[in-house]
């Protein structure tokens, strides 16, 4: 099972639906495939231009280390220097904090990851993880 | 003037409604905005997984250079240095051929650029015209 | 609305000429574009030669955040380990201090930054913001 | 002896009047010192963002092997492989093309270079050379 295009339409539209019901700053949101490769992005108007980057960087580290975002946090705040190596061999493409969420089908299996960005991190996980839902998948932030 | 989100999802929209009704591979589209961001991609199910670089590198040496796919690729082939050089400063992010469509405004002015990749470089050029122009702007294949 | 090469010479002369009146070190200063690309730059005598870059990357990671340098530092402070991941996926080109200035025209829209480097980071952004503000614009420190 | 930023200014002042008094499309200019560091850099309204790279790369080449563009684009078409090794050692950082214009003391000893981009190589050259000439220096094309 795959993270369709549809899915990820879906994914976009609903958290950036809630991110403007919560009223959050403009949002940017990619959608990875199983491999951490990109499916789809939008970036609302008003986004600072590099929010392509920190995006992917939050659900391309998602992927590749099958963590999420929290989890991530977490690692990088106890032993720093873990996730540090970690970006030395993923070409600092890791973004390690919230607004990372892996996505998982009915077995458990990662299927993708969503990265979303603009607002705190927190915000950002809680967008991402109502488009997750939104989806018919699950969401793990 | 800048290419909205709202202008970038009509473009990938009506870039992948002509695949479709020219029978065309799987195709990828981005969306860049004037500085050489990603505004917006889709990659339709079944492309490889790669896909999202290539339109990327066609979209943003158009941006950067300000010269369409069509132009770059008779450089490359009169001074294939020249372009290889040329990549260096862009960090490798370069992919000189069709399918990397200008997008100007009324006056002229260059306010982002499309990428498309999939099938041949020229039906993808056709494709990101289609979808440019559906927009109400104008493309420089 | 942009940062025109006119309004670049007027920030860079007029930072300049602050530094001078406040008796700084030999000072550097950069005007990016909306896009966080080069417009204009100019090295004072005495500066070191790598003094482009520090400015650079004041002005570079303000765009390409939408942070200007002190919110960049107080973040840097609270949570080194994001901003370092940040610097990866920006191919750390991003210098996280005082300095990194952005320009805002009268809707509030970022479109460009400058950098300045050679002096201690607050005097670095009080020379820029001196520069921003002769050239009519609002400036974010 | 270096070009000091009174020179530079000066240099990039006249290869913009140069540019406009033949005509040609909106140019970049920057200065590099005999180490290959950027001094002053100036992109008319007009051009396309990645002209810094571009200019760069021109003059850096120029410094770092004691080269003006026109020698290097000689050795690029006789002996292709050097100069793709050559930018391999310099990341990818030299465009060895006309345009890269060394500047030279009374004695002969490179004090820096001058890039210019926009319009043809050629034309690029000769708006350097104007420039360089008028400060009162010596160029080689």
């Amino acid at each position: 099972m795959a993270v369709s295009l549809r899915d990820a339409r879906t994914i976009i539209e609903k958290a950036l639906e809630k991110g403007r019901a919560l009223d959050l700053n403009p949002l940017s949101v990619v959608v990875l495939d199983a491999g951490g490769h990109v499916q789809a992005f939008e970036r609302e108007d008003g986004a600072a231009p590099g929010r392509f980057s920190i995006a992917h960087g939050k659900a391309y580290g998602a992927v590749m280390l099958g963590m999420a975002g929290s989890a991530q946090m977490a690692r990088a705040e106890a032993q720093g220097y873990f996730m540090a190596a970690v970006n030395g061999v993923f070409g600092g493409q890791v973004i390690p904090v919230p607004g990372g969420v892996l996505v998982r089908d009915d077995a458990g299996v990662v299927i993708g990851a969503v990265g979303v960005t603009g607002d705190t991190s927190d915000n950002d996980a809680i967008a991402a993880l109502f488009g997750i839902e939104a989806a018919g998948l699950a969401g793990e932030i």
